[in-house]
């Protein structure tokens, strides 16, 4: 079974940003509930279907197929539960790893998410000076929590945190 | 939007079976809510993920996506909403029309129901002297309900309708 293992970080500085490719990402789920979420992505001019199970640790069961960018828009629009998330993804290298640094918009606006993914669950990844407290087990900085719970106002009292982004 | 049209019937009689194929189907719900829905299907060697929008009078918004049997397999054991649903579909031509007669097995053991598929609100299906009462707009007879409230022991009371079966 496809397994997504990760680490979650806040981000406390901007010196991520020399050099990081950027994507906008627009998505939304179609179930939230306690067992699997199902999650409709626009990624840049790419669309995915998603469906995760429940987290485990650090790991998650995960299934990602692609889908035509247009139904991905009507399901967006006329499906998915409200607020969608809107963000812009980083990508950039540090220490051999692929990081992303999650930008938010909407009504997350503020808040900025660092995210490294693992080959396995003992992996021991070199963190950068840039990030800041981790939330891998924070369930308030889940994307779907982000949708049920935004924390935009939160993230706006943490100014001082993400004040270079 | 692909829009699914469709009117279902439950079967009288078993006069349909002569010349139908078969097929086995097992599926189930990653998400049952008010809004959408969605369903992993196995049907023979084939599976798909498929997402339907809420029914408005006859018609549903509906998209559908092959996806790996292997992974379909390990969603419904392990992701889908408990009961799964389990049937053999038989599929025939009536009056020029595709039917489908659905034969359920499991926790809805007994139930029989016929599907046509509509090209569009307004057109006009010959029905066969096989189908009995109209449950087009019977929530009971959907699919995800079948899930929530199985009909076996239900259909087993109508046992003279469904008898020849």
């Amino acid at each position: 079974m496809p397994v997504e293992i990760e680490r979650k970080f806040l981000v406390k500085s901007s010196r991520w940003r020399a050099g990081a490719r950027a994507c906008a990402i627009r998505q939304g789920y179609l179930s939230l509930g306690d067992g699997a979420t199902v999650r409709i992505r626009i990624a840049g001019t790419e669309a995915f279907i998603t469906v995760k199970g429940k987290t485990q640790g650090l790991s998650r069961a995960e299934f990602e197929y692609p889908i035509p960018l247009r139904d991905a828009e009507v399901m967006l629009e006329t499906l998915c539960t409200r607020p969608l998330i809107e963000k812009t993804r980083f990508s950039l290298e540090h220490a051999g790893k692929l990081w992303t640094v999650d930008v938010f918009e909407g009504e997350n606006d503020g808040l900025v998410m660092a995210e490294v993914e693992l080959t396995g669950p003992e992996e021991r990844v070199a963190l950068p000076d840039w990030v800041g407290e981790e939330v891998t087990d924070d369930p308030r900085y889940r994307n779907s929590s982000l949708v049920s719970a935004p924390l935009g106002g939160l993230a706006l009292v943490d100014a001082e945190l993400s004040s270079g982004v």
